[in-house]
């Protein structure tokens, strides 16, 4: 089995080289975080998830998760890990300094999380829902709920997590059963079963504290009555030691596919005492802090097995011999030619990397607008706002998806081999296909993005980011070296927008039709914000080489799976766009009852 | 967790009213092959594979083969579900009644092992290793090695392997190492080792018959010195019973992604006493009889795995209640509508139903075409032969690879749920994993279709192919409720011409262009294959309606979805075209050294 690196040389490329990370802190007013501070977390992050993380990945999936009585042990090593990533202060690195944080930008997070995703998706789960806990009460906490828990989550001695779903609801939340009663010292009883709770219940920590949706007596119906609480595993003391025993136990843990190394709990809350969070009855509003965080969080995790399985199956794909070359023999000594002489190999190869490579700059220009929304104007905050509406839902969705086909591709280069448990293959496989339904699936994704954020505000926020792609394809029009990206891109461009109306006036007639095209239109999308970003790369990289500089051969194969990507990747819009145009006809015929006799 | 059903209602659609069965029987001289003997069998098969089968298959997942010295256990209820599948004389269908068979035609047996497959993928390998077994003995044996190693397959009381994988060497036999040597007696002693050996060893019969791939001392290199071997675990007294334990030993079993309930056996040869089939140095050439009935055989597994995802999707969609239609409340009493209101659950269940039902059509026409290999003329075996030549890479990478998909979409549809083990829709999607690697992957179908196939044959397979179609849509022109179907399919099909056309000219010059464009140009046959079956379901599915048959919601289901496959998938082939006509250049042109830093 070959072992992951850190993809440190291309995550400085995707940053300062095409980003320009540097003057992007600098002009936030990140003083502090100089190129070599940079590089060097990126390097101990680095270290830590080849030497400490990377390791536990295998075991944590054949081992999983054990529960007795309630109590839950992680898989070996998982603990000590956790143990010496909070020594190292990693947990606190983009959080408040009031509150124990380092206050380092938060795309430095998000990179370090890409390599801890990279290392071992499962075990990132537990610091990574933790994450989104002290968001949320970051953002909506009281002073003394954030200095009672935040302190602790930033500090890593406490993990939190998320606690949404219940048995009979997951998208629709609006039906969501928990109730919470007010107490008479102001807290309130918490009573119902959440599933699906990642990070739910282990021995990693002294504490956990959970983040509850849950409704109170009076609440009305549905989304607007919905409440968000602090329920921890054991109460705090005032000294903020732990305490008494909380009602809330993991009742089991749930057999999955894959990510086996993360507990996936069922919480039984029987009258536990939970802690308020802002007003009543607008805990979704809330949540969706949250959400953000984790959806972009569940984007890392496309690009991790993209990347995992494109590390993996080019170090086989260089060594195994199999097969001659059909255009003459590469490899006169050996019995046969390394398979990467093979076209088709070359084309799975290719597609991961395309898709790894893409989806990290798309994950670091998503992480640079929430660096804004933290520390911009408030013109810039809200311009970036506007276009992480836009984008997160693309991330999510269109990266986790690729993210699958490329975690296949992987396995099918090893052939048969893809298949045994020991090439650690099947698990990258297993592990990935999570990350298109959490967070909400893809088809939410894609209603959240042609629904809510495009057709909602008029084609405005698309409008915005189809301007941007507007402008670079004028600005590069007589760049010689990027005619035929640019050419491509300003099509793409403007057909998006023609789909976008097109679509946007049939759902004024019949409203079925935006859900009709919302895969198509979604997948669409990422295809072309990836055509952009790409381009975006050929150019950083052909400046580098109309520079002279050094590592060329890193800046011309940029240039060359730029091509690759508007060769052989980009063609796919043409099928989504005729797919989407069909209209909703041909789905909604069919009477329920008549699919199958 | 929803029981499956058999899908006898299509399947008679298919083989009776679409591809008019009981006339093909007839003109091949089956008289014994009545409508009610072909319903007796299929009604008789789908008791045994939804009583005794399908329970079985999620024990057979969960528990696995245990290697234990040697010696192999498959799961709970697999012995005594063999030993019931051979009492009822099942193995011996479509075999030659000299040697104990019933006489069936083949297509009845291929119609019994999707049922088979639907129930129980892991268990029917163990049969249907067997079958190609049979096939390969039948063909080419001599009379002793029928009567002594046949009958037994025949009957059931043996199973039979084929044993062509070595560590080194899947794809590429060319280069495989096992060694046989003469011995006094006319037999062989076989030395080496060989892996992923599907139902390599079991505890289901008595005795297992390995067919092996080897090579003499004198052999040339290559393909063009590989010979094939009878090696039996035991060898046989000259009363048939069994004897003398041979030198063939399982070493271990592989752990693997899925397909649990069927031992991949690690199988060592040291010494072992082997039998020669047919002349020396002819074994690839006789295996390819092995493989053409194993290859159509895996097609049956991407139809069995779209066939269980759909089934269970459209069961869970019917039930679970998740948000309202945005067209407007369809349940009114309940608190949310069933998610099949939902344009994109429909999309995803419409694609499985639309793979499903299409690869039956398919794998049902191959299978008729083997019919008449076996009693047609002799002009009409030569024209079966080259049909299924062209047809059988299509069929294997295309419906394993839109099986997958299918699976994927099934798991889909349940959320969170489909990832959790107990629904079956992850083992589902495990199961299907390997369909696109084993018996050659998706990128050997595509180099054998577009290669071998189409361009060593000058494009004349396929033009004989084309002309069925072209017939077709010349015979329907004028017919109303075709059009729409039949103007795509008649572009689709000279589409394929001029495609063919473009990259045998590049190949001339280059070699690699081959390559380079094969699984494109795969799955644009694929696609275009199945357009032209909908479009005779379509066809069939009319005459019914026109005729005022009953049942007219079953033929209005089978137009609607035609349409949808025609609206909604068929477009794929336009990124397929456009990718491939993009060439080679894109691939070869990066170093192996420069595709990673």
């Amino acid at each position: 089995m070959t072992d992951v690196k850190m993809p440190l040389r291309d995550l400085r490329f995707v940053m300062r080289e095409m980003l320009g990370s540097d003057a992007h802190y600098a002009s936030l007013g990140y003083g502090e975080v100089t190129p070599d501070v940079v590089d060097a977390i990126l390097e101990e992050g680095a270290k830590f998830c080849e030497n400490v993380l990377a390791p536990l990945n295998q075991i944590g999936d054949q081992q999983g998760c054990t529960w007795s009585d309630g109590e839950v042990t992680t898989p070996t090593g998982f603990k000590e890990a956790y143990q010496q990533f909070v020594e190292a202060g990693w947990p606190a690195l983009p959080h408040n300094p009031e509150y124990g944080g380092q206050g380092l930008p938060p795309s430095l997070g998000t990179v370090l999380s890409e390599m801890v995703g990279i290392a071992n998706w499962s075990w990132g789960m537990y610091p990574g829902l933790s994450h989104g806990a002290m968001n949320t009460l970051e953002a909506h906490g009281t002073t003394e709920q954030k200095s009672t828990y935040l302190t602790k989550l930033v500090e890593g001695s406490w993990t939190g997590t998320m606690c949404l779903t219940e048995p009979h609801c997951g998208t629709d939340l609006g039906i969501l059963r928990t109730k919470a009663e007010p107490g008479p010292d102001g807290a309130y009883a918490i009573t119902g079963t959440k599933i699906f709770i990642s990070a739910g219940e282990h021995d990693m920590t002294e504490n956990i504290v959970h983040i509850v949706l849950a409704r109170l007596p009076d609440a009305p119906e549905g989304t607007k009555g919905i409440s968000l609480f602090i329920v921890p595993k054991f109460l705090p003391n005032s000294d903020g030691s732990v305490g008494e025993r909380n009602r809330v136990v993991c009742g089991s843990l749930e057999h999955k596919m894959g990510i086996h190394g993360n507990a996936t709990a069922v919480l039984n809350f029987d009258g536990a005492k939970g802690f308020l969070i802002g007003e009543p009855n607008k805990g979704l509003n809330y949540m969706f802090t949250f959400m953000n965080t984790a959806r972009l969080g569940t984007a890392l995790q496309g690009l991790a097995h993209a990347e995992i399985g494109f590390q993996k199956s080019l170090a086989y794909a260089r060594e195994r011999l199999q097969m001659r070359s059909l255009s003459g023999t590469k490899n006169p000594q050996g019995p046969a030619d390394p398979i990467i002489v093979h076209p088709d190999v070359r084309r799975m190869l290719l597609t991961q990397k395309a898709f790894a490579e893409g989806s990290r700059m798309l994950v670091v220009h998503c992480a640079q607008l929430v660096d804004i929304t933290y520390r911009g104007s408030e013109e810039a905050k809200k311009e970036a706002e506007d276009l992480l509406a836009l984008l997160t839902p693309i991330a999510k969705a269109f990266i986790t998806e690729v993210g699958f086909e490329s975690a296949n591709l992987g396995l099918q280069c090893f052939g048969g081999h893809g298949y045994i448990t020991e090439w650690g293959m099947e698990q990258n496989v297993r592990d990935a296909r999570i990350s298109t339904i959490y967070e909400g699936t893809t088809g939410i994704q894609a209603l959240d993005l042609l629904g809510r954020k495009v057709l909602l505000s008029q084609g405005e926020l698309l409008r915005r980011f189809t301007k941007k792609i507007h402008k670079f394809c004028q600005a590069e029009i007589d760049n010689e070296a990027l005619a035929p990206f640019v050419t491509q891109l300003q099509a793409l461009n403007k057909q998006w927008g023609d789909l976008t109306l097109q679509v946007g006036s049939k759902a004024m007639e019949n409203a079925d039709e935006v859900g009709a095209a919302s895969v198509d239109y979604l997948m669409f999308s990422g295809y072309t914000v990836l055509a952009y970003l790409w381009a975006r790369a050929a150019r950083a990289a052909n400046l580098k080489l109309a520079e002279g500089a050094d590592e060329a051969d890193f800046y011309r194969a940029k240039v060359a799976t730029a091509r690759f990507y508007f060769e052989r990747i980009l063609p796919r819009t043409t099928s989504h766009a005729t797919a989407m145009q069909s209209g909703a006809a041909s789905l909604m015929e069919l009477d329920a009852a008549h699919f199958a006799f």
